[in-house]
């Protein structure tokens, strides 16, 4: 078996394509940090500071939030050289007296120019506020501050399978165009060829447009964890990390039309308990990897936020929901509707001083229909909701309905039949949840609006590139 | 530094949840494989032989290709043991005569039994034909067949991202809905909201139901690489894996309504070799560690296919777009179409021995408008399709046209002012190309029918669950 392995790694190295490196990114320079090593570097200037006889530049390639500094020999400088442009920078690496790595310039050459007063819209040395860069959404992963974020999510999403892969769950991709219609239809977008000659050619009696396609009225996906627990009745452990849809008229700043969820289904799971276990160990497990590989970037999006939470050694806090409708009446946030409104959920958090609260034990007319009672209260469902700083609710969740007949008087619809035929062979008790990934990094590094958390934001109005 | 890591290192240990694990996955008692030991399983029983005083049966949890066998005393067999029941056993690891991990059970409980004769659709030692296994879409993962195949693409997924990791490229994850429609509006879904009420309350003058919620036409994403060519002039290399959509009436082995591509764009990409390079190596590193993760998963999907193909160790053809309509001619599979089409492209494969070819420098209309013109001849563009044995086309890439005033000229639409824009500034080089999952699954396990290459296929009619 080593053997065997070994002989793959060779056969690895042997196919590397013989090329020179033509460049090397600026995270592989610093990490390295060869002092006397003539390096090639590509990038973008971010800032210039004119000296008598040196210019300081520093240069960006996107690879990580620190800059290399480049020291430029006046001769070596021509009008095109201005922030914003690109360049290509040969150079000898060396250290500054503070002993701060850079790049002694002996050969410069700028790719693109970048005139700020031919309409560029971020003036250097100058912090611009979100909403003003949210305006110019095909440059804005120009400025630090976008582009600190989407290396975050970067980050996150590779720790995410991490976690996951180290657990042998198995990643499903879930399908985006789905027949079901079970959760609350009205929030979903619905999807039909554009192309009128395919309409004409498809088109059979008795269908309209909205089912000539596929037969069945068709929507985006607004959860995958009917299909998770399709596959989880197969093949145990899964998840899976894609985009989601709600055609909501909602504008908030906890609110997309289009975001990522983090869904998991745990084969074998018994226990609202074990679920928490695993949500619990997630989270922190994310929150502290991240910090691990971004702590520059989570600085840059916010110096305040990115302190370790203390919550990180702290076990997470369990309320009943109707633990917590007490608290909410004590500290008269109470509300006349049923449920836990934002509000609320952001009241609860700072109640408990910022530790996550997992909300159990939910009344069954709040929750789906797929939810499993509660032993000892039929009227109450094992679900959880998890609750967080900034954005409250993060995470959502349950012990699935395991019992066939049960299931059966529950369905609400004949289109979900398959759902209840996983119960009739090999069934297994599952549980799982969803998480939303744009609110994970809300929470983790401080970004009140959520439009700022992934690079192309979908809201109503707003579908521009 | 280093001691920061390991302090976040310990906290990370000291994170964990203390909870006894509850169970092991079977691919983690086959790798450590400690005899003497106590171990609980759960899974389902794939086969059952009984002898005189012993059972004999073959337990599965999905985490890997190969079955735990269990020896079971005869005392401990109940009616609801039998293939397709999910069972909870606990028992001590030993080694058959033979040297084979096998679990002596002490105690085994059926959690889920399994009635064949209620509608199962799989019969126990029975191999089903792929189009039957097809028909139960949301049962087809307890095959063996579609299990193997699910786990290679789990696998092959993880590849992808630590091959880009290793090179420091951005995973972005690009927007599923889109108001572009410049690369053939005709193939592609439009997206409304389903809700009446929602209709009603944002529809404005000048507004139909097409344009009402996102303000313009709104379309599910043929590709992300103009979205991946912003992100690239900000950051650097970029890529993408996600689902894309077509809406075309095409019912062959090869298309599907809704797949995954890989895309991604680098940065200061200077030439189509450059881009080929990189493309041969991706695609010979994904197969060398596909089979070091899942050789006994290939051999279940195809035992023929799972030979190391004799191409890993040479050199990918080129070809020339003229050169290969050469080819054509003398092999008499000319057409008097313009392009290469897919009996085309198979008999280019074979003409190589099913080794990839590059066909570069195709006829500037028969490709988009964003490509770069040859400098030697502007009739041609700088693009590239990459062939494979099984599918074809399996890649399509291009060097981008980088210069402003040209790619102003060849603009198909006002829409797209933002990608013009994207040159004006700091612009760099860039190439891209774009891979397909399914199809690389197809080549890489011998999946004839690209329906079986993921775990929801949809294509027109065919949207259930």
């Amino acid at each position: 078996m080593l053997c065997r392995k070994a002989c793959n790694y060779n056969l690895i190295n042997y196919l590397k394509i013989a090329t020179q490196k033509p460049y090397s990114v600026i995270a592989s320079v610093l990490e390295n940090a060869t002092v006397g090593e003539d390096t090639e570097v590509k990038g973008w200037v971010k800032n210039l500071r004119v000296q008598k006889h040196l210019i300081f530049a520093d240069v960006s390639d996107g690879s990580c939030a620190q800059k290399l500094q480049i020291i430029i020999p006046k001769e070596l400088k021509t009008d095109a050289l201005t922030c914003g442009s690109s360049v290509h920078i040969r150079g000898k690496l060396s250290k500054s007296p503070r002993g701060q790595l850079e790049l002694l310039a002996e050969n410069i050459k700028v790719l693109g120019a970048c005139v700020v007063l031919d309409g560029y819209p971020f003036n250097p040395r100058t912090t611009h506020p979100p909403e003003y860069i949210r305006q110019y959404i095909h440059l804005r992963s120009r400025t630090n501050y976008v582009s600190s974020i989407l290396r975050v999510r970067n980050s996150l999403t590779r720790h995410i399978h991490d976690f996951y892969a180290s657990k042998k769950y198995l990643n499903v991709h879930t399908p985006i165009l789905t027949s079901n219609d079970c959760e609350g239809a009205g929030e979903m977008f619905k999807v039909q060829p554009e192309c009128q000659d395919t309409v004409k050619a498809m088109m059979q009696e008795g269908k309209n447009e909205d089912t000539l396609y596929f037969g069945s009225k068709t929507y985006l996906s607004v959860s995958g964890q009917l299909h998770l627990e399709a596959i989880c009745r197969g093949m145990g452990n899964v998840y899976t990390l894609g985009p989601t849809f709600r055609a909501e008229n909602a504008r908030s700043r906890l609110h997309l039309s289009e975001f990522y969820m983090l869904e998991a289904e745990l084969a074998f799971c018994y226990s609202l308990e074990q679920l928490q276990n695993h949500i619990e160990e997630l989270l922190k497990y994310l929150f502290v990897e991240t910090r691990n590989t971004n702590e520059a970037d989570l600085s840059v999006i916010d110096k305040e936020n990115c302190k370790e939470p203390s919550w990180l050694r702290q076990k997470f806090v369990t309320l009943t929901y109707d633990e917590a409708q007490d608290i909410l009446k004590k500290k008269k946030v109470a509300s006349t509707e049923k449920g836990i409104n934002k509000e609320q959920e952001l009241a609860l958090v700072d109640y408990c001083n910022g530790t996550p609260i997992f909300i159990v034990s939910w009344p069954k007319d709040l929750k789906s229909f797929y939810m499993k009672e509660c032993q000892s209260d039929n009227s109450k469902v094992e679900a959880l909701d998890l609750l967080a700083p900034i954005t409250g609710e993060i995470v959502g969740g349950s012990l699935r309905e395991d019992d066939y007949d049960r299931l059966k008087l529950k369905l609400p619809s004949e289109k979900l039949d398959w759902y209840l035929e996983l119960r009739k062979f090999g069934n297994i008790p599952t549980g799982g949840y969803g998480l939303g990934l744009e609110r994970l990094l809300q929470t983790m590094c401080g970004i009140t609006n959520i439009k700022d958390t992934l690079p192309f934001p979908r809201w109503p109005h707003n579908c521009s590139m």
